[in-house]
């Protein structure tokens, strides 16, 4: 049986804040399985690496013997945006939602111990739940309140409107947590006020409130913003292993050791060990190696992981890529993807747009070690690329 | 058949507001009755004049061969307050819905045409809602409309407390307008933004909006706050002939003439040769008199009017009661009621309490008549009382 010293040790580790301790060490004193609580949205069942900060922490807490409750909010996914501003919520079907719940959980328990892990629908209550009850627990929380919510205050000052019902959710999502009993829910830090609002919920409905405890956002692989599919900088747990393993190889060093710190699995004196290592000199290329090495292994085996670092050394170390890649920013001329011959003449790669064309027509240009034969490529705004410019040129080009 | 133009003037005729005129004519052009609605609390089933001047307005439409939909909103009440703050609302049973209504019909049938009249409650269609639906609802509506209405923005400024479910009761009442499919709302100068929200659901709804037309509050016998029964300044419909005979007697010269307008059948010629003539001299007492026999009528018939005049003449002017009453207003110390012998003090009917109370042990006191044995008797703040000293010494005392 781990202390309870040990418990917090490692619930604390990454996290961002753990709210309130003292009643954490109280139930965890009591000797019985936490109830661990964390929602999931139906509508975006491509995980990717920043999901896996939170679901991480949740199997740390199944290693600690913890039962888990993966909550899927099916419920709110099949109203949809029913403002009807937002057309890329459409509701969903009961068959979709069951659908995308399937895709989930073939990719989260890549990492989560079936065996201590409950998989939730909230429609399962919320469905016999009529407005009469929706109204009921509306009244014991306040418009005041909900405007303090971060976002909500911000569109309101800007005259951005808000919809009612978006009031109304985060009231269903803290009603979840009544009707799982659940001893701790874990959330990313922009979900810290729904996850009080589960914790007075359970107040007011007679049970003991939830401790919470959120975990930092991850950035993507542009190191900028948060990691998310909308934004393009993703990395996705169901990606090839060589697409992985390249993506993590082309982040700059300083949002590797974010990233190694928040998802690597390392024990903590090995981390300290590898930071002074390169404090010391050491390549931070190792690091990353061994990194990419080991995410690689977590979603598709050690074979493939062998296999991926085997791969990515052929291309580029075994081709003499040099040590020292210079790191080039080009700020996209506008949306999501652009052109390969502007990203080229941007980053000084060449004089200019058709020079670039006549380049990639000589099969004089590389990018992640693949020839280009295609002038109308286009690369993602926010990713990182190393491109290659005959034998010896090369920049590792990050668009923003 | 009235004309268009008969209609719109017997609508606006002491009226408040009617939107949108033009759409309300292209209605009655259509030659169908009209669906008329207006929606009642289920927890006041004591009607006053106050409510009558809506139920009037109700009863003229009738008249000119429309339908009229009453509607009990029964499912809010059966809700109570859920937010706990108001405990004068407890939530009501079925039952007690039910025995509510029928108080309110018995009463209201005194005015209303029952052949053109349809009670229904609004829990027929809002228990059959469920959460998701309530969603869908408050979807189509913002927070910053919500609190532009008059109180909530008041409220919300004032930092006092607007608890969530508040912004769902007017989208409750506006829905009610769409299962009714109504033509035309009624409903008093407040609730002007609920009204509104109707036919924006309506519109919501593909169907033709319902015009609404906003009746002015009837100040209380006070004069001064809108009659409201904890107040504790109505006339209520089913208080006996003679109450309601004093009570219009006692109230100012002033708010005779407002009550007359809002309250009184008589065709707008003669009232206006009533004005004429008191102008020109005459008594105000005697347009009173008429007054108070014609509402007695209404509500309890002809005969007992007939009584309650009479009675009151052999109290008062019989026993030369003198023409011309001063008129004296004090203040309640506070609260609700005041001593009879504070009054007393008050109004200077007397040097003292204590010479107050011996003037009632001696039987030297009357109040609207009737000689007071009891000197811890009190009086209600927000009306005036006859108060008579002796024999000869007069005063018409407001407790403000």
């Amino acid at each position: 049986m781990t202390s309870i010293e040990e418990h917090i040790e490692v619930i604390r580790r990454g996290a961002d804040e753990l709210l309130v301790e003292s009643e954490l060490r109280a139930k965890l004193a009591a000797g019985r399985p936490l109830r661990v609580k964390a929602g999931f949205d139906p509508t975006a069942p491509d995980l990717h690496l920043g999901h896996t900060v939170l679901i991480n922490k949740l199997r740390q807490l199944q290693d600690l013997g913890h039962h888990v409750l993966f909550v899927i909010g099916d419920f709110t996914g099949m109203i949809g945006d029913p403002s009807g501003r937002n057309a890329t919520r459409p509701p969903l079907s009961r068959a979709e939602v069951q659908a995308n719940a399937k895709t989930y959980t073939d990719q989260v328990f890549k990492i989560l111990d079936r065996g201590r892990t409950e998989v939730v629908f909230n429609s399962k209550w919320m469905d016999g739940v009529n407005a009469a009850g929706l109204i009921r627990l509306a009244a014991k929380h306040t418009v005041a309140r909900m405007l303090e919510r971060d976002d909500f205050g911000k569109r309101y000052r800007a005259r951005q409107p808000i919809a009612i019902h978006e009031f109304l959710y985060p009231l269903v999502q803290g009603y979840d947590s009544v009707e799982l009993r659940a001893d701790l829910e874990l959330g990313g830090t922009d979900q810290k006020f729904n996850l009080l609002v589960g914790r007075e919920m359970q107040k007011e409905h007679g049970q003991p409130p939830q401790c919470i405890l959120t975990l930092p956002l991850l950035e993507g692989t542009d190191g900028v913003n948060k990691m998310s599919k909308s934004l393009g900088n993703t990395i996705g747990i169901t990606e090839p292993p060589g697409e992985i393993f390249g993506k993590l190889m082309s982040i700059s060093d300083e949002l590797m050791w974010r990233y190694v710190e928040l998802l690597s699995f390392l024990p903590a004196p090995e981390l300290t060990a590898r930071k002074r290592a390169v404090k010391q000199g050491g390549n931070p290329r190792d690091v990353k190696f061994e990194f990419a090495r080991e995410i690689v292994e977590r979603f598709h085996g050690r074979n493939a992981a062998q296999l991926a670092g085997e791969e990515f050394n052929a291309r580029f170390r075994d081709h003499e890529t040099p040590a020292d890649i210079p790191e080039v920013t080009v700020r996209s001329p506008g949306g999501a993807a652009t052109a390969i011959t502007q990203v080229l003449k941007l980053a000084q790669l060449a004089s200019s747009a058709s020079e670039a064309a006549r380049l990639i027509q000589q099969g004089g240009i590389k990018v992640d070690g693949g020839k280009v034969s295609d002038k109308a490529l286009t690369l993602a705004t926010g990713r990182s690329y190393l491109i290659q410019v005959g034998k010896r040129k090369f920049a590792r080009v990050t668009i923003s």
